[in-house]
């Protein structure tokens, strides 16, 4: 049975339907019928061929929430009719290092959803079964697809970074990632400061759970917290003025990026002084993206979402061209 | 009674003998009689001013081996004529949060023993009793010196960042620190490279536990280890092709500074699929320090010297300052 998708033809074309065969079921493989799918910025620079790696026609989406539609052959775990997610991976080689040490995301041979295959916006989209994580009940499909993206993105160097309750964290961008990590850092347990160039965002920042907004245009409030934070996560794709946030932070303190400016710089001598670091990471392995839905199913946290139908798929992108996304966009299926 | 010091009165005066009286020894504080005083690149900085920050006449000196004088009053748990080691620091609040959570060496109202009051390069020198290590029999004063700035700002980077036995660390610069990084990271139970832009230290770097040597002028022997590092720790203070260095790392490696390099800066992208960090530390805490020694007992790590007699301070910084030094200048007093 075809596959119905959304399929771009070139980076500046529509996404126009489009059919394709996916052919047999692979061992270990799960078919997933897709309910809902984010759109994630990437699926944008995807589209446009921005990393010079897209294959046309292209199928975006790789934040889908659906149920299990069929179990390939070996699969355990999973049953058709469950509820569940996939994010920006879809298998990885679970055999290497990185992969048997709990970083599948940073597995050298991870499959990307929609990099060279056919993502989530369709009715239908294939997974590794590792890669398919299931959702707790208490957690809604339609609000659940940019977990397993955005959501993992920022949740991950909380992980990573050991990142505690008593520690306090900023998050810079209050956008599609940055509203995630404002839910995270105060079910977190945190002391949880937003900084965005729009003012205009700060009763819902704080309605997210962040304790104190500042306005990253106005220098003097990134001056005022100078050695305030254990963790600045930067949420933002654009270059920063790097040396003012270092200063933001605590001794030990790190400055963790999970958007993509092109370089980052930072003068060495305060890094030494006061041991600070700049880390950066990819969504999350396996186990860590379990470990989000649970924490999300527990504490309540759900993305921000604005729903279209998949079949206004182009009218969504140019929704979320515009820079007005609140907070991100979910496509439902059929 | 006066303390005997060799003090330069200006950026370009030489040394000469000079003294001063310290007043009365201060509550918690030791009177430490110098016996070897190791010279570190910071004492030239200090000297010339490099950091505006000094003041004449200038005694230099933060690597002092000697014995306990006198103790000042409430001091516990050290005894006069006790083999004592002070480092850069001389004393810290004890009090902040930084203290007291082992961070001794990032308390904002740290003193260093060469900045603002007088240090080694004499007979006497004071330092608050938290800062003075006592020196295990099976270490020699003559070589433990350089051990409490140049060794213990190469041997917190592996405390601070969990360095495993199982891991791969390379050192780049074979120097003053650099070649106690390699000593530190062989006897951790590493595998070792070193990179140098001097050759002719292979010989050299592979006894001190080097497993490989690789020419940082030769681009491609860095290309070649691609991957390869749990951490690069930069001993040398100069700007390197960072990016070149980051492709290096393992993923989740970490580039980690120590020399004051200028700027620091990298290509985000590669950071970020890797979670690959870029770290820095200044010297250590206290118990870093007590465990430093300790370990270079058990595993009779010393750094490889060049002893001058302190009446010839002057020859030993024309010495150290046409980079000939091997690797680590110690005076030997009076």
């Amino acid at each position: 049975m075809p596959i119905h998708a959304y399929a771009a033809s070139g980076p500046d074309a529509p996404f126009e339907p489009f059919e394709y065969e996916p052919g047999p079921l692979g061992y270990g493989e799960v078919e997933v019928a897709v309910e809902y799918c984010g759109i994630c910025h990437s699926d944008l620079s995807m589209k446009k061929n921005d990393w010079g790696m897209t294959q046309y026609p292209f199928v975006g989406g790789h934040e889908v929430a659906g149920r299990v539609a069929e179990l390939g052959e070996g699969v355990e775990g999973l049953e058709v009719g469950q509820r569940v997610g996939v994010g920006w991976n879809s298998a990885s080689c679970l055999r290497c290092d990185q992969c048997l040490s709990g970083y599948q995301n940073r597995c050298p041979d991870a499959e990307a959803t929609i990099v060279g295959r056919h993502g989530g916006f369709a009715d239908r989209v294939r997974a590794q079964a590792a890669w398919v994580i299931a959702i707790p009940d208490e957690v809604e499909l339609v609000d659940c697809g940019p977990l397993f993206c955005g959501g993992l993105t920022v949740f991950n160097p909380f992980v990573e970074n050991d990142i505690r309750p008593t520690d306090r964290v900023a998050v810079v961008g209050i956008g599609g990632l940055g509203h995630m990590a404002i839910g995270f850092a105060k079910a977190w347990g945190c002391e949880v400061t937003a900084f965005s160039t729009s003012p205009d965002k700060e009763a819902e920042a704080r309605e997210m759970g962040a304790h104190h907004f500042r306005n990253s245009r106005d220098a003097s409030q990134l001056a005022a917290a100078a050695g305030s934070f254990d963790m600045i996560l930067v949420a933002v794709n654009v270059a920063l003025d790097w040396d003012a946030y270092i200063a933001a932070l605590r001794p030990g303190g790190k400055l963790h990026l999970v958007g993509a400016a092109e370089k980052v710089s930072a003068t060495v001598f305060p890094l030494i002084m006061r041991q600070k670091s700049i880390g950066a990471s990819p969504t999350g392995g396996i186990v860590t993206a379990r470990k989000m839905v649970e924490f999300c199913a527990r504490h309540a946290i759900k993305p921000t979402i604005e729903e279209f139908p998949m079949s206004e798929i182009n009218a969504a992108f140019e929704h979320l061209e515009s820079g007005k996304a609140r907070y991100r966009i979910v496509l439902a299926a059929g």
